[in-house]
């Protein structure tokens, strides 16, 4: 479904042939920047008129780690195109549509950038820049839906903020990119990096701290392959339900368990060894039981991964999605197949699966026109 | 100070000449071991009359590490020399003597082999083998001080296991040996593998699980310098009153900050980064603010190692000594000595310190005599 969004004299829309549906939106959707000082002297020029972007979907909490970790997953994602829009009042933003094929995620969506995350990222990377005289919009196409636990809204963030810097001659650092995702995912669903900081820069990344924000990424030796089996049922699982049922205190031996799953996990990741990246990731004694009984039929679900070989199974962020791992993808079909019929037995839900590798890379490019 | 166990009938005694001042014991000292059914179908002939084995000094905990990590320390240890005595009788083990420098120490050990962690351990590798037609006597040289924080109970039993498997020719596994060292662990200051398992095995080592006993050796980078600076105050820390003051809950938001710290460090060791090591050591937010007023000057201790450029600091162990961590020796001699200032200084307390590096090694042989 295509969200054509209804702006003031924007030619930008003339061009535009959407595939899907139009659902025209009334509201007002271009909005100036709030500009704080800027981190650059001088206002960089444009180096490119248009900058189409991509953002992995990502795994958050990954069993113990909850909160801290996060990973990329290659093949699904969201994708922005940015273009320089002399209709766009300078230094202000503006959404023209959003693709999805999910109606509901279409719906959900606003195309006011206060209100969408990649119009709240992109802006925050202009204010961090300091546009002032280019104007700007963009489109998103949602390969995610929301509320699935793949780290929609970071995609989002990320495919935006990467699209900006980049059309501006990439004048900020990754880290910068971060904390401009950050921005967006502080208003849509928590102060919490770990899906923006994989959505952005690839592979697994341990979130340290956030004052100041210090981000470690964790290398899986290349070559070592890592397969993830995602299987999402129609159900909504809101954050903020998630959220409310986990304990406010740990016992300190679950603590020092934990903790110890937590550094197993890390230590897989970083020696490639993808059982015991399973193991690891299979064994939160805090987050994970207080959420199953949430989602219908999860707990049969990660039983039946198992059962199929699966070298472990949780939910992935704060669900309703379970995220599976092994290291060959046929195997992977076997072990997504069983979860699937699990989420249909037990939990009487409907369920797709994909089965998608470990994305080293991150927010990228995919085209770009030059102003040249 | 070495303390001679009296013995009926032992000849070992007979020609043993000690350096330091004498100590007899009165208690009977030979004990029979349980035999348990043994893991092997025959019993083993030894394959040397004498073994001579060194254990070193384990650091646990290592401040987020709590209960799940420790390190081995090169250069300090207690050492065990191991032999075939046709005066004890067959099937047991019998301590001949104990020496020690410090004469608290000493007189706290016990030349009962069933109250001695080298006994217990020794004992235990005894009955794993199931050796029933050979007696042995040892004697136990402690280079550690009971109660320091650096795996004085851990050193003994794992250098006597070593020298026991040793002398029979090798027949179990490391694996074997932890659990044994385990046996002596459990009984004399808590069932914890994380001095135990460094102090057999080198190095750093996760303990994921004890049911069953699961460990990981993670490898800190060969060439890569990592130095202990190692501040012992004569002040005592009884375990148990170390253990008290510990919250036995843990809140969400400090849990989650601990694990992230304790990931952190498990990725600086694999990745040889004595920096991110430090710091990550030095952030335990959970047991080291619960332990530190207990340790006068402590507090003063770790400001003035920091100040003076160590990487980090924590409280070693249950404390008392304290270690920080630095990438040079020359360095870790100016750290050292204001560590000892603070101690004198903020708690009243007179300290020594000891720069070490890594001990990538564990428990070894020193030297043996063959029985052909």
């Amino acid at each position: 479904m295509t969200t054509l969004c209804k702006q003031p004299h924007s030619p930008a829309l003339s061009n535009f042939n959407p595939s899907h549906s139009i659902l025209p939106r009334t509201r007002f959707i271009t909005v100036r920047c709030n500009h704080t000082p800027s981190q650059l002297s001088f206002e960089p020029s444009p180096v490119s008129t248009l900058i189409k972007s991509f953002a992995p979907a990502t795994i958050a909490n990954l069993g113990p780690g909850f909160d801290f970790l996060g990973c990329a997953v290659d093949g699904i994602g969201d994708t922005v195109t940015l273009r320089i829009d002399p209709m766009v009042h300078p230094g202000s933003l503006s959404i023209s549509s959003i693709h999805s094929a999910d109606i509901a995620t279409s719906k959900k969506l606003s195309c006011d950038p206060r209100w969408n995350c990649a119009g709240i990222a992109g802006m925050a990377v202009m204010r961090m820049i300091g546009i002032r005289s280019v104007g700007l919009s963009m489109t998103l196409e949602k390969g995610l839906p929301l509320g699935s636990g793949l780290g929609s809204s970071a995609a989002s963030a990320a495919a935006a903020a990467v699209a900006m810097n980049e059309i501006f001659g990439r004048p900020l650092s990754i880290r910068d990119l971060i904390l401009a995702g950050l921005e967006s995912e502080a208003k849509v669903s928590g102060h919490h990096a770990d899906n923006i900081a994989p959505a952005i820069m690839g592979g697994f990344v341990l979130v340290r701290s956030y004052e100041p924000l210090d981000l470690m990424p964790l290398q899986f030796p290349a070559g070592t392959e890592l397969f993830f089996v995602l299987v999402s049922p129609k159900f909504e699982a809101p954050t903020k339900k998630m959220r409310a049922v986990l304990p406010k205190e740990v016992g300190m031996k679950m603590h020092v368990a934990n903790c110890s799953q937590a550094a197993a996990l890390v230590a897989a990741v970083l020696q490639g060894d993808g059982r015991l990246l399973g193991s690891a990731l299979s064994s939160d004694g805090i987050v994970e039981p207080s959420r199953i009984p949430l989602i219908p039929g999860m707990a049969a679900v990660k039983r039946a991964a198992l059962e199929a070989g699966a070298f472990g199974c949780t939910i992935s962020g704060a669900g309703p999605t379970a995220v599976a791992v092994t290291d060959n993808e046929e195997k992977g079909r076997v072990i997504g197949a069983r979860m699937v019929k699990a989420f249909l037995e037990e939990g009487k839900l409907q369920a797709s699966a994909t089965i998608q590798r470990l994305d080293r890379v991150g927010a990228r490019v995919v085209s770009s026109s030059s102003t040249s």
